[in-house]
């Protein structure tokens, strides 16, 4: 069997490829310049799946993904919750003190604003970390170095000057695996542990959200996240983003959507999923 | 009386500084480089009092502010909800044609990726936006232009070449003041429509969100916001952060947040302040 066509926002040595190979093993990259391109390349068929960050663990939700999740019915078969370690990269040779400009994607320059304060080096930003890598090495710069993942180094024949330079040792993202051959209503396998992603929609009222929260704890279901934004075509409802333990074929599961589905003005399932262990 | 002296991120000019104004009038803005500067710049009394930001619309809420708020004590006295319009900044007489590197902070840069796509221009990362736009009139670049808000460009002297080229045009984000004089339970003033921030956190088991939650709903106080978060002292407990209609010197909401304390491991008040009126 050919490899999976995955896309993934950005380049091949991203961290989202880095997710695919650990939740595929092998895979093709679909390289797309935006989350809506993405998606776009999973609904149209030239990638027959996606893996798309969802959260980070000092950024937190990251809403366009949510927002483009509402938007397309594609089911999310699996997380990957990816430890990211960024790295600085430059040329064979290359020493630390031979830097005076790096170069990364916006997002990664701020994750380790504090590296690259006390080196003193001009930050360039572009628009992923891996492709900065790559423009390291087509250039051929030895003045300059990438932040990336240790992976664009290996890619791109780059060293790694220093290792784990983001300011948070301990930062993360979550990753969903999207496939839209998937059906939401697959049965579950045995002796997995999953977990399920709602969104919903309650009017704003007070005690909304307790009575739609009750229909799970009456029940025993367990919470894992849950998060409030204000709900676009509506400005004074709420959508709520929530993931809980269990699988939707679950019977306390289903009784409790059903319940949610009386209190609720929308409820919409993203998918059941094994739990990602953390790595 | 002297204005008052404000910590912001950030230097003059930056969206904190026209919250800051928006606010208190006048001010005298104490610049600190990193958000824990200005925390301390608070607590040594350098600064009277802080404008902080701690929810973007599109990205999300500002981990490193609530984890800030959760380390001291420095009660939130109000809110600013502030529409970022991102500006195109260069000297007198450059056109939009001449810009070949644009500088910001990472976070303005991605904000604004779609228009920079479009023109074409290098990006360079800065610790600020506005100190971007000091940049860029100290070296007296013409083929360069800083994002930045349209005070900045009126402070360093640079012109508008465009507005408004965030990609979302609906862009806010809410800042809070904080002052270290205040008394969490100074009486409300009336006529006054209340907000209450607070942080709790609850076992992992499952209904304790559901179960804390009651003692606001059976009192019909009505929630704002709520978002959960892993909390890193205990692992398998969770951080919430809600918001609520009220002052906490209401008779509904003293006893819910008594109720609260029975329930919860740990309940923080950050502050009780007037709700901000949408710009």
């Amino acid at each position: 069997m050919p490899p999976k066509r995955v896309a993934i926002q950005g380049e091949r040595g991203a961290f989202s490829e880095v997710a695919a190979i650990q939740f595929f093993g092998e895979v093709e990259i679909v390289e797309c310049k935006w989350f809506n391109d993405a998606f776009a390349a999973i609904v149209s068929g030239r990638a027959d799946c996606g893996v798309i960050p969802i959260e980070n663990s000092q950024a937190g939700s990251i809403n366009d993904t949510y927002d483009l999740l509402l938007q397309h019915d594609l089911p999310i078969i699996g997380e990957v919750d990816l430890p990211v370690r960024q790295s600085l990269l430059a040329l064979p040779g290359v020493q630390l003190g031979d830097i005076k400009k790096i170069y990364s994607h916006p997002q990664a320059l701020a994750q380790c604003a504090e590296f690259i304060a006390k080196l003193g080096a001009e930050q360039i930003a572009t628009q992923d970390t891996a492709g900065s890598a790559r423009l390291v090495r087509d250039n051929g710069w030895r003045n300059a170095a990438a932040i990336a993942s240790a992976r664009a180094g290996e890619i791109y024949g780059l060293n790694l000057l220093a290792e784990g330079i983001q300011t948070n040792p301990d930062n993360r993202t979550r990753m969903v695996v999207l496939d839209p051959q998937a059906s939401i209503s697959s049965p579950p396998q045995a002796g997995v542990q999953y977990k399920t992603s709602i969104v919903f929609v309650t009017p704003n009222v007070p005690g909304s959200l307790y009575h739609c929260l009750g229909a799970f704890a009456t029940r025993g279901v367990n919470l894992i996240k849950i998060e409030s934004r204000p709900y676009r075509p509506k400005t004074w409802d709420y959508v709520f983003y929530t993931d809980f333990d269990g699988h939707i074929s679950g019977d306390n599961i289903r009784a409790a959507l059903d319940e949610l589905h009386t209190r609720a003005r929308f409820v919409k399932v993203l998918g059941s999923y094994p739990r990602a262990k953390l790595l």
